[in-house]
């Protein structure tokens, strides 16, 4: 914790990130056969995990928090679909799985990679909830990078059918409940010295910095990542009180995490400065 | 298409069968972020399709229509998780992976498996309609076996939130119309000669068999498969005209698959006799 040093601008820290990602499911039946999910395929959080990472540049051991069967840290480039299909290109795949099982070896039997699965947003807050109290003993080395699409609405269990909803009665309404805001309860009360980073997803640009700057009041986050369905992929936007900054990706090769990592590992170093602790 | 026979009670007979399988999903928002899915792993329709295959036993080609990323015919033995983790046992598992590339490969290459994938529910219906038509010229020797969990709500186009739904507003009041009854349309004008079996899932056991028995009727099927969440695995109960058959798997390791697959093959066979195409 203490090996902590500023070089050329490019910032080395040892600390502990809590990387969430992926979507979060709402069950709709108590006996569960529909559910509600969120678009995610889990690739920013896992990309952002490898950037993080000690063994490739930012010197952070890293809890990645996912949702079963989404992408995982250092398999990004394998293809999505069934490993069958994948074995039909088999040289330079066979390459690829080495490699990145390698990688992932590396991570996990050295400590600096805690994989934790969840399905359900019950399950999700359960796990932010645990990490997070136990993350707080490292004050301002913790941080908090919460990338999961989290379910918004939810039937409470109480509401919630017994089995399966019929279909032959007509139309089905049914009414959400909003889903308690983690983000200031981890704030306040789980984590209260932790670096937290949340991100803001909108499909309409023109409420997107709104939104976003709304979230960083509100749960008082450090930094909030806005990003648009339509982009997310190649732009973010870093809003913090220190002002906006955007972030593009620089070739088609590239990914928008890396300097989005480069940038939060800048102003997480500076936090622990200024919390008297660098 | 001629080379039937009927031997010792083996009936064997060269068919085409469209296996549907995994759940369908139904996107609230236009621009999606979140969306309804139907738990269904696509074990029971990947099961079947390797039953069905004129590569093991009842001599059929088969149409496989599956939720991407579902459970697939000669790999429901492999570990579900990542191909990373699964890398870590290497030796048997490699011997299984290329046994299962192997069966995939004689398979589609050889004409007998067609994949088809779909996520929505607006997909699979055109997927559906599409192979309905085209088996139609089979007559009485196409079959359909509809183990998807198929939505049965949906939102329409024109009342679907254009935009992300905002959490800000308090509850979330969801208004969903039943989806059109594909069964009916499919045994009235997509293809009015095939062989049709549906499944009914349940999660109260008491309505299991008379929603079954009701599907038969009301959607004119040759055979309704039914069964409970609960059990959905060891257990089935094909309701046909003819009556019930309860199946039970007699073994921890045998599919229930493989006896419901030859009832139905035989099932299929004698329709195609009283058709006058023996």
């Amino acid at each position: 914790m203490e090996n902590y040093n500023r070089q050329n601008g490019n910032a080395k820290s040892v600390g502990v990130v809590c990387v969430t990602s992926g979507g979060t499911t709402v069950p709709l039946e108590q006996r569960c056969v529909r559910y509600i999910d969120n678009f995610s395929s889990g690739n920013r959080g896992a990309a952002s995990t490898e950037y993080f990472s000690i063994l490739i540049s930012s010197g952070y051991a890293v809890i990645f928090v996912h949702r079963r069967g989404s992408c995982q840290p250092y398999c990004r480039y394998l293809p999505e679909d069934s490993f069958l299909e994948f074995f039909e290109v088999l040289n330079d795949s066979e390459i690829q799985v080495s490699f990145a099982q390698l990688l992932t070896k590396l991570a996990v039997n050295g400590g600096f990679l805690l994989k934790l699965p969840f399905t359900t947003i019950f399950e999700y807050l359960q796990i932010i909830q645990v990490v997070a109290t136990s993350l707080s003993c490292l004050g301002p080395r913790g941080m908090f990078y919460l990338a999961a699409a989290v379910s918004d609405f939810y039937v409470p269990w109480e509401n919630m059918a017994k089995h399966k909803i019929q279909s032959a009665a007509g139309p089905l309404d049914m009414r959400l409940t909003q889903v308690p805001k983690m983000l200031r309860i981890l704030r306040t009360d789980w984590a209260p010295s932790a670096f937290c980073v949340s991100f803001k997803l909108e499909t309409d640009s023109e409420i997107l910095l709104q939104k976003a700057e709304s979230a960083l009041r509100k749960y008082q986050m450090h930094v909030v990542v806005a990003n648009e369905l339509a982009t997310y992929k190649r732009e973010v936007i870093a809003v913090s009180l220190d002002g906006k900054i955007s972030i593009r990706k620089q070739s088609e090769d590239a990914d928008v995490e890396e300097q989005l990592i480069k940038l939060l590992v800048e102003k997480h170093n500076k936090y622990i400065e200024c919390c008297g602790m660098g």
